[in-house]
């Protein structure tokens, strides 16, 4: 055995676990029965144990020093190391006593947001709140003691590697300046156009199951490799040959879990698209957050809520459901699929103003970190900076700081990987045009498979063999930027 | 840590590693689409890794002779330490490259198996499953060795720990004595009696599972702590907390798929009744195939295929499948429920004709093991054995010694459970009713409850603190006979 296969073998056996793990934490989610939580946190547990003992173990550790010495490694495999390190250094930097206590603080502030929230009592979950913060902060900071890197950029790291806050700074400062113009703009011209038709149900729920799962197979997923379910909080889960996506249903709506269900297909077609020959390899692994979510963003934002979409699922959507008339065109259709309005909560939000909703709450966590924000002045900033974004202000927490789950599960530094996979889906589907010619066209014609083949060429099958920006640059020409999204937003939304 | 508690730490590690196995061998057979197989069966063949690893190490050997000397044990930690050390015995008898080999040449003539079977080619499968003999053989040897056992006695003892071949013989002669003037009886009655009136269909099967599902919540299958789900061949798998049952349904007949999904409950019921105080101890599993037989059949073929149970379900079934008139009586359906035929098929045959079509394959292992007979000359010896005890001879190896997935998996011994278990089902049932005083009424209001108390007190909840010959007699006042068993065919064939 070479070095670098025995890094590979420790690799191998960790990923195999996570991928049981996957479909056990699948299981929990959507099929086991209420009685078989306590036991199953018991398998979880130790199979989480189990991982981390490879992926931080002392073994690894010297595989890696062993591996970064061997000139015979092609450049994946050389990634491969790299990447390995670089979630090894994270692993082993922050001292187990400060894991168990940030896992116990996180478990103790989720149960307490669960209760604060309905009641509207910010008071009350202040208290959990901070001991979040200052844990996280203080697991970033053993992080970047190890590496170098700023405090809050070892924080998003963990979510979506080497991205800076100056890149960050530039493409959210651009989009904040941009938004109160076109918003108003936007707006007035949706309220000229006047209401859609409306789409008048019950939908059966089978119907839309059996109709989602066409429009998912059309899209490109692989039944072969992967399932749809049920459950409370959809989903896309499983493994790369096994993806495990899941939706809920309401039958007075088919609109809100069809967009669902699209938007975990585009993750889903990341997952099966990773290069087999790496699988269970951190190279091998989707690269991060951002172009995760710009995966499943490029399937649900440039692609499912077009007019061109709409024109190819209308008569499919019309004939499962039984409906006809003027309210089933694609027209119609896509005007339902985007509307825009100023609003409070953020997984609510439209597209225009989503990003609003993620900067606020990128420059509250700097603002926190910093020490310019203390918590408890955390109700008054969110008013404060939602005002000036988006022009509203929430009478109550429940609408403001305490409508999401992250903070309270320690989940400091992920928003922004949000609104930046929306621009970089833009970017990226606006270089997938210049290549295939009119997507549009082919979209309409119900043909996806030039796309989703110029996806997997060009983002999926990289997997981590380079960074985001990399990855981005040679797909698109340039690193991420918020020109096209703002562009694709003009098309939709004023031009449309 | 006292030596015990060590002791039990690694228990309960490999009995929740055993637990998560458990749960993805239900998702491979219930859920898993195709192209997950691959990787499931690394992430199994890694946790049976982990598994094997900690119930055949070296430091659970230490922590057993340590827990021996212990003096402040109650009889169930006894009981426990006693049973880790019977396993910890077998899974290290057999050395590692026995293990291997004999897994490869199960793999092997399993795969040989599935296509001589319909070809009904016993030529092409005879090397295969002489190698599988042969590695069962000496694996049954080395076990042996150590235990001081006879040979089939310690292969025996992987499916029910301490069944001697002479309690075999004793109620195996006593049936194989009874049979044929009892089949005789059976046939000419049932023939006096005529044709049951037929049941026709077809039968929605979403209707199927919502009634097979009301019938399973009143014997007491408790949904809290597991599902129903549908796969290829049913099982019941899952962990106590969580039992996951399948079936499988035809739209053209209930009947079949009804006895299956109550014979799985019995299973179920027997899981889902294991002391939760000693979960994943060896002292808290279910004892063996012969117990966990006797309580699927305790309520397949006991109750549900009674009378008393057919005047209780009729209605339900009646309006469940929109049906009225003659043939949906609880006497009808029961007719259906308790045909007698000889015929060639153990898995297709009746609970009076099944118990030969055991005995035939116990009495060919033994000849098989003490060198009497051949593997090649088992066809003819099939025919020869099968006519001694049912009067008929199979024309082709397909319905004879072709039929069974077992000895082409290795699983030498086995067969011997389920007639056993038939019988103590029946002597089971019988304490039961002297204890409760009317069962049959108590079914026939759809009162489970007491019958399902009494099994958990007698035999659920008794998991393995005893051996199966010292829990069945303390439940029934004797040892296994055939006794019991037969009073019940002669009441329910011939005074029925």
């Amino acid at each position: 055995m070479t070095n670098y296969t025995a890094m590979e073998a420790l690799n191998a056996k960790a990923g195999t676990l996570s991928e049981a793990l996957s479909i056990l934490y699948w299981d929990q989610q959507s099929m086991m029965p209420s009685g078989g939580g306590p036991s199953r946190s018991d398998q979880t547990a130790l199979l989480e144990t189990m991982v981390h003992d490879i992926t931080a173990g002392r073994a690894l550790g010297e595989a890696i020093e062993a591996a970064e010495g061997d000139n015979a490694l092609n450049p994946w495999q050389r990634a491969n190391v790299e990447e390995t390190k670089r979630s090894y250094i994270r692993a082993t930097a922050i001292p187990s006593d400060l894991v168990a206590a940030k896992s116990k603080a996180e478990s103790h502030a989720l149960a307490i947001w669960q209760e604060a929230r309905p009641n509207n009592d910010f008071a009350a979950a202040l208290p959990a709140l901070r001991d979040c913060f200052n844990l996280a902060k203080q697991a970033g900071q053993a992080i970047a003691d190890k590496t170098g890197q700023p405090l809050y950029e070892a924080m998003i790291d963990g979510f979506e590697p080497g991205l800076t806050v100056a890149q960050i700074d530039a493409v959210f400062d651009d989009y904040a300046a941009f938004l109160p113009d076109f918003l108003d703009d936007v707006l007035a011209a949706q309220q000229a156009r006047g209401e859609p038709l409306p789409l008048d149900g019950p939908f059966d729920i089978q119907t839309q199951r059996h109709v989602f799962q066409d429009i998912m197979k059309a899209v490109g997923f692989d039944f072969d490799h992967g399932r749809l379910d049920t459950s409370a909080h959809p989903f896309c889960g499983g493994t790369p040959a096994d993806v495990r996506m899941t939706t809920r249903y309401r039958d007075e709506d088919f609109m809100d879990a069809m967009m669902g269900v699209l938007h975990e297909t585009g993750h889903a077609l990341y997952e099966q698209g990773l290069p087999k020959d790496y699988a269970r390899q951190p190279v091998g692994l989707a690269r991060g957050m951002v172009l995760h979510e710009s995966q499943s963003l490029t399937i649900e934002m440039q692609v499912v809520r077009s007019r061109a979409f709409m024109n190819y699922a209308a008569p499919m959507l019309a004939k499962a459901f039984g409906k006809s008339g003027p309210a089933w065109t694609g027209e119609n259709l896509s005007r339902h699929a985007a509307r825009v309005e100023r609003s409070f909560i953020r997984v609510e939000a439209d597209e225009v103003t989503y990003p609003a909703h993620v900067i606020l709450r990128y420059r509250l966590e700097k603002a926190l970190l910093s020490g310019d924000l203390d918590l408890a002045d955390l109700p008054a900033a969110w008013g404060d900076g939602l005002e000036a974004l988006l022009g509203i202000r929430p009478k109550t927490d429940r609408e403001g700081c305490l409508q999401d789950i992250h903070w309270y599960s320690g989940a400091f530094g992920y928003f922004p990987t949000y609104s930046l996979g929306a621009m970089c889906a833009a970017q990226v589907f606006n270089a997938a045009r210049e290549n295939l010619g009119d997507v549009e066209a082919q979209i309409e014609r119900g043909e996806f498979a030039p796309l989703v083949q110029w996806l997997r060429d060009n983002v999926h099958g990289k997997a981590s063999s380079g960074s985001t920006d990399e990855i981005l640059t040679a797909a698109t020409g340039s690193g991420l930027r918020a020109d096209a999204f703002k562009a694709h937003l003009r098309k939709r939304y004023l031009d449309g």
